[in-house]
């Protein structure tokens, strides 16, 4: 193999990154350099050390060299892969995204990708994006880009704009929570222990609201086993990854009643966390209130939680940095680095990503962002044709569909009507006066104006 | 010109039915036989009686003899034309429909398209209009039928599932009120007096959710002339068919603040009444309450005003049929007439009606049924292609023919899960709790299980 | 009504433009300026001294002010119509087109749309469009553009590509000959004498190879009387237009028989003169040789004749703008200013015309050229959507679609080997090898060199 | 692993079934039924000799028990797969499928897909088809269907029709030789040896007419290697598997020259035999005469000489039956056992097949026969979406699709006509007047009469 070099944007104090660097040094094949940019630069420098330091192991089976790039366009000149993994503003924009929303009655589990949160941080991250296009078609045109950033669709959509031949997807893991769940229903319905790569799912929908509509384990239909699962755990709930009642502690953490309530209504398993599903429809449904949410076993995560937690996830990042503290080198159960070894050529890898819908996602316009499963193999992305969603799941499918549209279309065009006519069509918002719509629209812009004012016509 | 026969059936004491005998009576080149079908026999009789009074008058052109068919078969053997003008149940279904949602909070000003009490009457009406389709396909295959019942686009769809080749569209008034509203725009910037029949408009969306997007009189671009009016009369709003606060003692009246609030948001402008729009967008919008309704300028229609009306249309109607009232003989200002007048062959009409999507309305799945321009002429409709609508607009017009499509496949299939997920999709229904829509949604089929009984399971 | 402004671009010695002159003559509602441009100037000063004398007349009902423009731009500025009908290259290139194939055995009747001349005056004519788009898009970006060049389709489809926004389409006549046809089918059935406004008819296809799939006058299924009709006519054919052996002696008639043949192959009628028609299937159908073009009773019409006919037309023009011959004063039958009526927003007209799909044709790809219905009114010209074609002759209209899109491919990207790859898939080069195609091509190309080395490589 | 029925339906003489018994005997994780149906009960005795005999040699090994069915119905009743390969008529037919066009200049390479040949018997085979769908949905509705009858798109497009829900899908194993061209293009490149499942490729078409559009080995882009390799062998011509003059003796090697014109004028490569795909282009092109066939080296195969095949396969199968002749044990290269692995869940395998369009081929309709990548895993088949062909290749198969579905049409309904347009726009039949192809036609059909008299009208 050719030795590669990945520019890894961004991605500074994430577990993306360091999970990443877990993968690649375990992989027997590949080797070459990763280029790290942030414009947080000691991020930057500590994710090198780690780096470095995890290839150093002996459980280490490949050669990878990190450096630190001083420009975005140093990073990715003669990258074949780039991967994107960046916050959009801080924190501080991140609180207004998720809590400002409270005072009008209006709750968000996430905030970062649909609900008011998601229109918002989109308005910050497109502009930014249209900066990695440009970026990417003068640089390195014909690399890879993996996108990890949130809003996903909204990210994609974006590089897809603005330099139309780009080679881009996006990666996200939430499906694979759902596939394991399945597992679960296998095990329980047959005693069969299975990996969720030892299943075939069916997959379509955007990111953060996919659905699974086929799932097969050898010849065991595994829909046709979840009448008699729901029925069992729907009450109580069940967490394929702990004890049910996790949520309680853990904010990431959920019963899975979402999923199997929408199941009970749709006929097809949304495939996402139930954090995520929830911001995609009617806030009274199952985010009216915190009691609302409690009933439905999942947590709303705060911003002073994350920012305790990255805190934490700092302090760790240094202490390996400076070797403090040990690096544990196991697979991360994450497909970026399978993805890449499908890209190089080392296998062919079936996994579901975001990319525009070319026919893949049936009811869906194409050019649309879309999750389904692409087949990866040799430096070719091909998206599966995924069967079509039963009518009902499709309606709330297209409803997030267009609402991404229309916040790319307001962003592009800086057309703050657009904008608000995305906001207002959230299902999170279905529950406010125009007025109140209105209100809170524009509160939220100059809460987070220091980072739209480049870019949009004053408020 | 051959004689032509019209089965009428229903329209007992609508007023549809009356403006559609003036409007023959005037026709100086049609003429036939019009067979009157009604479980309601002496409303029929009526008609007769009214029908054939109207024609002995000096003014009447037109040649046409009125009989009262003893079946539907008997009315539809040999039938040119079919029109289908019905209740589907009784007021005491309607009460329930329009009434029953505000014991939680949800209020409709119609009810008989969108929103909870759409998805009842549709719930009624397609397995009535399934009977319709088979006994068109069976006496009179060949004919034209022009649906006037509600909710509109539901009964149409029916009819060409059960009985894909018929022959059938949709008609509907609601648009040419706002060609007489830019009219009223053409005169306030120019002076100029036009007829809504000599300005051109670009219609698309769904029966009573259509939008104008393009608007013209001879060079004039009318839509540009838009900001300009809107600017003068948003805050006190306008009214084309008589004074601006029409709406606090006629139910039908309305000031057109919503649909300038629409065109304000969307670029595009709302082309029915003000009463009928706001059934498809969020009720915290325009119908939170009936506060909220006052201050937009329009009412909500109860059912106790239809009764009494009926009351007193049957009263009329009685008065008419014996000869006690004179029944004035002037054009209704409705394009029945006209239509059938394209279809023998005496003109090129072109109007707007519902069909089934052809590719006449980009961004709708083929085969649902949308309002666009037509041409009518020599036995032909033709869809007239309708520029696309900006991306806010569709959004919710794809919401919304997705519920009517999601209701028509729930009562196609009798499966209440589909029609608890079109229930509760409904924008109407955007406040209601997932329990408190199901309570409703129960207490409403409950009210009218006299008319769902014979086709649905058990609740 | 305000005066207008009509660019008229070329037309120096064509009937074209004098039936249009005096259609606008006689109509008693339009007024304003014809600017008149034209690389052949004295044939521009020719028509400014007859439009000036046919306004001069007592029958002239209208205000025309006819100008030359000296420059293109001079013309388009203020224009609000934009007619253009030029000749690219000369009769020395047309010869070209029609009788070069004829050494290899091919023979075309008229050479200027498909088959190989198609495909060579396609080459010339899209570079010349190109800059129409451009020079239109400067001068008069809202102007309607009515196209009147031959090959049509590729004149349509390259004004949209260099100008999206581009208000164009094409008309031409072929059709209106059919429905005369039609016409006489209906007479002979029944006595009744229609004119071709008072039929409706179904059109679709692609220009020159149009298909009529429905017509009717009043209830009269004209279709339905077609096999009754054909099988009397067939054997001699049918000449709407004159005696049946018109075709001996007029190289433009001819007796339907080929169109009669496509309707009993396909169930639809093809609508357009028999010398088209036979251009889009393979030439060893009708055009295999003289004799089986006598058989067919059609003509080859030569560029000997065209070069004679046009010297007798300039003559005429001479005579008449010099005032020593007569300028009859009769409605043309052609559709040009009735159509403007329509865009001016006089009436509503619906007739066929060449525009991009929008929807309006099934199975043609979107944004392919295509012929249908349009509705023409206060400045919207809206597509009708056609009823889909039988697959047989769907397939063949495919094929030319698909032909005329590598060709305006192959002229975009100055690309000759998409060129020759369109000329290799004319119907009409079935017959050819690999090697006499090959040399056929590149001959034409050397015969008409000279208006296609400003844009094409080296061959 | 559960043991799995298997029907083998026809197959007697063939090949492919002893490849298939092969590899199953070699499958280390397979085991259960193989039910052997066949017409000609001798020959479904001798293959269960064979496959009895094959499963007792030591190198077996997996446990398989061949079975004889008396009837479909019991071959079909239970299985979970089925195979079906079955030749439609006799050599009597297929002389003159094959042969009698050429007394019309109409010569052909293989005469069973495309061509007079490929409609003559897509009339006898859909019929049949019809009877196995039936069979299918009654017997063994949730089986996988694998169909290896030619014409492959016909069968498989006959199949979904009568039985819309079967699970069926078309192997060919054409496109596995141009993917070992390509191996070789890489290596004479680079020296790297790879098999052709060490490559990818994006493949779409029609069976028999499939294009490679995009191929890749690691990072090396194999398209971009193809201008020198062709500019090297084009002249002389290239077999990947063997000597390059193999054809003189072989009928059915080929030198590849037809594939690499093609993509010299196309810009895609050809992925079927040469001798294919000359079938689906201008007879005058590649099929001229006998001359030109050799001088693009590749070969007529004669009916003649697969009778004398048949006969020394049928005697080498009764030898192998009677234990006469060793049967050698070997991978066969094909992938039908490697799709059955995927199938059952064994592991992810993305090959290409026939199946009905579903979005994965962009330009063809929605339902028409494509082939292109799938993904075969855990009983489910998943297209991948392919990137577009270029224009002029597009055309082509667009034709080719068109004449099945017109083929496919014309079955279904039993009509003449439709067959007969099919017939005459097969561009073998490019060069045949009118009369000549409805008199070619005519005897093809007489001579078949046997196998079409049972479904259609009389000639």
């Amino acid at each position: 193999m050719r030795p590669i070099k990945i520019a890894y944007i961004g991605g500074g104090s994430k577990l993306w990154a360091r999970s990443f660097m877990q993968d690649l040094a375990l992989d027997p094949d590949l080797s070459g350099e990763v280029a790290l940019y942030d414009i947080d630069v000691p991020a930057a420098e500590r994710n090198r050390e780690i780096g470095t330091r995890i290839h150093r192991k002996p459980e280490a089976r490949s050669e990878f060299v990190y450096t630190v790039a001083g420009t975005l366009a140093e990073a990715l000149t003669g990258a074949d892969y780039v991967l994107i993994s960046i916050l959009p503003g801080t924190f501080r924009e991140m609180r207004s995204d998720v809590h400002a929303p409270e005072a009008y009655g209006v709750y968000q589990s996430v905030g970062d990708t649909a609900g008011p949160g998601g229109v918002l941080r989109a308005m910050r991250t497109n502009p930014i994006y249209e900066g990695f296009a440009a970026a990417i078609r003068e640089h390195c045109p014909e690399a890879w880009v993996l996108n990890l950033t949130n809003p996903m669709s909204a990210c994609v959509k974006t590089l897809y704009r603005v330099f139309p031949e780009i080679k881009a997807f996006g990666c996200c893991h939430e499906v694979f929570h759902t596939q394991e769940l399945l597992c679960c229903v296998l095990r329980e319905a047959t005693g069969v222990e299975a990996g969720r790569r030892d299943i075939w799912t069916d997959v379509s929908g955007v990111n953060h609201f996919t659905w699974i509509t086929g799932a097969r384990y050898r010849d065991v239909d595994l829909m046709a086993l979840l009448p008699e699962f729901v029925e069992r755990h729907f009450q109580e709930g069940f967490n394929e990854a702990g004890p049910v009642d996790d949520y309680l502690t853990n904010t990431f953490a959920y019963a899975n009643r979402v999923k199997m309530d929408l199941w009970r209504r749709y006929g097809a398993l949304g495939a996402a966390g139930d954090r995520h599903l929830v911001e995609f429809v009617n806030n009274a449904w199952y985010l009216r209130d915190p009691e609302t949410v409690r009933k439905w076993k999942f947590a709303l995560t705060t911003v002073d939680w994350r920012e305790e937690n990255q805190a934490r996830q700092i302090a760790d990042s240094v202490a390996m940095a400076q070797g403090r503290k040990d690096i544990p080198l196991r697979p991360s159960g994450e497909e970026l680095v399978r993805i890449l070894r499908g890209l190089v050529g080392l296998e062919t890898v079936v996994t579901n990503v975001n990319f525009p819908n070319r026919g893949q996602m049936p009811g869906i316009p194409l050019g649309s962002i879309v999750e389904t499963n692409c087949v990866f193999t040799h430096g070719a992305v091909s998206p599966v044709t995924a069967p079509p969603l039963p009518l009902g799941a499709l309606a709330l499918v297209r409803r997030a569909s267009d609402n991404i549209d229309l916040t790319c279309e307001g962003t592009a065009e800086r057309d703050m009507d657009k904008l608000f006519a995305a906001f207002l069509n959230q299902p999170l918002c279905s529950t406010l006066t125009m007025e109140d719509a209105r209100a809170l629209f524009t509160q939220m812009c100059r809460d987070t104006w220091e980072y739209l004012e480049p870019y949009y016509p004053k408020l």
